[in-house]
Formats: C-alpha cells, sequence, structure tokens
C-alpha cells in the first residue's frame, strides 16, 4: 500500500498548474485551498461507495467520473456552473489502484469544470468511499433555483431520457446537465420556478419539490421519456440514478435547451405529494417510488 | 437503522433557522446549499475514522466536535476564519445513534464557527467515517499564511504545549487556534511568514513548512514545551494530534497571543528538511518522526 504522504505528493505535483487559473489562488498541498469568489458560493457534498453506487471491478475512470459528476449534477440543479473540487477518499485496505483513481479523479474534475483543489486519503477496512465538494457559483442573473418555487399551475418538465440507468451502465457515463441548466436560466429567467436533478428516482425527486413547494405534483405516466431498454412508465419514474433535469416552468417551456429534448411530463397542482396517471386512468402514489440510498 | 429521507427531514427541521444568518443564502435541503461570499474562499477537506482517529465507544459529542474541530484547525492554520461546514457520513451499518450524531455535529458546528449548511448520510459495513468540509474566509489584510513563506533567519515558534494527545485524550476536546491564529496575524502582517497545525507531529509537519519553503528548520529539543504528562522532548516532537500552531516569524514573536503561550522552539537556515538539536548536542532527523494516518 502507497504512503500517505507519498500519495499526496504525487496529488501535489500533478495539480502544480493550478495555481495559474484564475479562481485557484492556492490548490492543494497546503492546509486548505483558497479560491477567488466574487459571487456567492454553492456548495454540496456526495458520497460514492464501492458495492453500493458502483459494482467492485469497475474501471477506476468510470468510478471518478461518476462521482465527480453527481455532486456536480447537484450544482447543475441550482443553475449553477461548478468551479472546484474536493476530494475525501477513504480506500479499502490494500487498494493498489490509489493513485490511479486520484488521476483519474483529477482528470474528471478538469473534464467537468472543477479541478480539484484539495482532498484528503485514508484507508480503512470497508469499502471504498469518495467523498465530492463541489464548490460552485449560481447563475448570475436568476440565481439559486431551488425546489421550493413550484406554484400550482406551473408545467412540469424533464431533459432526455429516464430509466434503467444503473443496469444499463449509463449511471457511469452521465454528463452532468450544466450547459442545460443554465440555457434554462438564461431562457426562462424567473419563469424556472424549481428544480432537482433525478438521482433517486423521478417520482421521489418531484415528491420532494412538491414538499418543498408546498404542492401536489401530477405527472402523465404516459408521457414519461424512457430510453430504449426500459420496461414500462414505472421503471422510468423509479429507476433513478438518471441524473436528468426535473424542473417546472410558469408559461410555455421550450422543446428542447443545449440540444437536449425537453418533455412536457405533468403539472402542478393545489395539494401534497407527487402522483402519477396511468392510461387506464389509475393514480399511482410516487413519493415513495424510488431507489433509498438506505434500502 | 433510521431511513435516510427520515434523517435528512430531520436535519432540515434543525437548520431551518441557519437561513435567518446573513453568510448562508440557503440552508440545508436544496441539491446544493449558498453561501454569501464577498471575499476569497478558503477551503479544506478531511476525514475522521473510527478505531483510527478515535476509539469505538467514544461519546457521540467528542466524536462530533473532533470531526469539525480538525478541519477548523486547517482553516486557522491559514489565519483563515471558518464560516460554513458541509458533513458527510458513511455509518456503520446498523449504527443506532446516527440522529445523536447529527445533532452534535450540528452543535459542534455552531460553537467553532461554521453552521452545518449540507451533508450526505449512507450506512456501509465498515467504520464510521465523517468527512468535513470547512469553508472559511482568509485573515482580510494578510491573506492566506501558507507553509511556503519560512526564510532563513526566521524564528519557529509553537503555541501552546505539545505531546501526548491522543493517549490523554486531549485530541477529542481541543480547542482550534482560530483566534490565535488571527491575532498573529494582526499584531505580525507579513512578518508571518508560515503556519501549520500540528495535526500528523511537530517534526513532521515542520518538515512540510521546509519542504514548501525550500528551507531547512532546526528545533531546540529542550525548548519544546510539554504536557506535563509528557515523557521525554520526542513524544513532544512527534506525538501529533496537538492541534497546535507552527509558525515562522521574521523578527520578534510576541510571547503570548490571545492568552495563549508562544513558545521559540528553533530557526530557519538554508538547507531542507526538519532536525532537533538535543542537549547532547546531537542532531535528529524528525522528517518522518510523526504519526502517519497510513501506518
Amino acid at each position: 500500500v502507497t504512503r500517505e504522504s507519498d500519495l499526496l505528493r504525487h496529488i501535489y505535483r500533478r495539480s502544480a498548474h493550478l495555481s495559474d487559473r484564475d479562481a485557484v489562488v492556492l490548490g492543494p498541498g497546503d492546509d486548505a485551498a483558497a479560491l477567488h469568489m466574487s459571487h456567492d458560493a454553492l456548495l454540496t457534498v456526495d458520497q460514492l461507495i464501492e458495492g453500493r453506487h458502483y459494482a467492485k471491478g469497475t474501471p477506476v475512470d468510470a468510478i471518478a467520473h461518476k462521482a465527480v459528476a453527481r455532486s456536480v449534477s447537484d450544482v447543475a440543479a441550482m443553475a449553477g456552473r461548478p468551479r472546484a473540487a474536493l476530494c475525501a477518499a477513504c480506500l479499502r485496505t490494500g487498494t493498489t489502484e490509489a493513485d490511479a483513481l486520484f488521476d483519474a479523479v483529477a482528470r474528471s474534475g478538469d473534464a467537468l469544470g472543477c479541478p480539484m483543489i484539495g482532498g484528503d486519503i485514508a484507508f480503512a477496512d470497508g469499502p471504498t468511499i469518495l467523498t465530492l465538494t463541489v464548490i460552485g457559483t449560481p447563475h448570475p442573473v436568476r440565481g439559486p433555483v431551488t425546489r421550493s418555487g413550484a406554484r400550482p399551475g406551473d408545467t412540469v418538465c424533464v431533459t432526455g431520457r429516464l430509466g434503467n440507468s444503473f443496469k444499463s451502465g449509463r449511471h457511469l457515463a452521465f454528463t452532468p446537465r450544466v450547459e442545460e441548466a443554465c440555457a434554462l436560466a438564461d431562457a426562462l429567467g424567473e419563469r424556472l420556478t424549481s428544480m432537482i436533478d433525478i438521482s433517486d428516482g423521478l417520482g421521489r425527486d418531484l415528491a420532494r419539490v412538491a414538499e418543498a413547494s408546498g404542492v401536489r405534483i401530477t405527472l402523465d405516466a404516459a408521457a414519461l421519456p424512457r430510453h430504449d431498454d426500459v420496461d414500462g412508465w414505472l421503471s422510468a419514474a423509479s429507476d433513478g440514478e438518471d441524473y436528468e433535469l426535473a424542473f417546472t416552468v410558469t408559461g410555455t417551456p421550450p422543446d428542447a435547451v443545449h440540444g437536449t429534448a425537453v418533455t412536457v411530463i405533468g403539472m402542478v397542482e393545489d395539494g401534497a405529494g407527487c402522483i402519477a396517471r396511468a392510461d387506464d386512468g389509475t393514480l399511482h402514489d410516487l413519493t415513495e417510488a424510488g431507489w433509498d440510498h438506505e434500502s
């Protein structure tokens, strides 16, 4: 097993170029990093756990991409842009690919607009865990788009297509919808009333929007855009790990944004919860439909 | 085991008061938190691992305090002030005190000047791990005090007393030297040439300052301030987990800062590494003396 001090030295060398970038006042290698922030900061943290969020044996590039992309997706869900990231890794004792993993995390950060400016490494007798903190900036005009702004009469929309992300492997290769989210905020401004990224399942995540906004969200099951390998609307509504944007719009939504299709999937109404209306008219409560990280 | 969604709901309720604070634009409960940042941001992340950084059975209040205080200490080491924090927890499967632990983390954050504005919870078959990201602001005049500014001729100083922190239990109850660090930057300005907090051991940590600054640091072994329960200077120089500040000063250092004693322990010279000169005149290389989290 590589020693922590050797690993850290390697990381600092790799990140030496970062100090050239305007935003990064001080990169890795000191007690803390320093980042130039003229705006407010968006901050999010997420853990990626071996055996839970990815199978043992997944290539390090895919692990690293997913770890960074999930937290970037949270910034996108606010209509923000990622600026920098920190990676804390607790690696399974005996891990031989620690350095390859950190190289891959650094590359993923660069590719996704958030260079790694700090981190921490440890080893333990448990699954490998990558904890990614991403710092971003909100949309300069619209500000943070929260979950709490949906209003009765708004249209509910989703980007892209849904379902079967985990089994198909798409959960390892998705592109966080940063450009789409910024373009929505550009185009819609205050008409973009709420937004969330779909991690735990469309129904469960929209139930959070409904709860935060104090409204009911009713989906048209037949309207849910599905990937070709998805069997039935319930899979699209509950599989999770799609990392698409679900959002609410006052007035007319766009058909597409930044080249990605936008589909109208439901309406915001008075009430509570997230329900789906199937073709046969039956109503299905989706509030608990989805992937609980705990289950 | 409590469900993640229930835990998160509890956390959001507990943090509802945060939105009243000026700096916290948006607290926990959305995809990301938002923080008002008019200055640059200091950012650091650290992991606290059960069985490594604290013994199983340690009271949750002590675990939470140490988790938050370690990352706050990193901000202090830059002469910064903590502003907010995020806590990612991966709890040992079957943990029954998840909620008590999060309550304690929230209290520790409040007590240490960095309210929790976000987090993530998961469970896994491994040690409980608390990953604390702390966001701070640098000293408004002096800016970030790095490890790389020590110059030959500078005096090397340390706050407080050293040694036997882990066995004595002091590692669970220390106060991060935020006020001391800010007061040093106030009083010394650019004469405060470098600073680090002592986590892995005085010798090992000062070796990092020496490497970053391109200098040698020579300590007077007899001068090291020791707690009463510490046997010999090597323990003070290598035990680690002191979370005191070690720093270099051009010109005369203060005798005390913010009520905490400051002790002159050595000099900065041309060369490399960190060595200690014992009473008998022998030289001891301290570069590798200290607690490696990996060993």
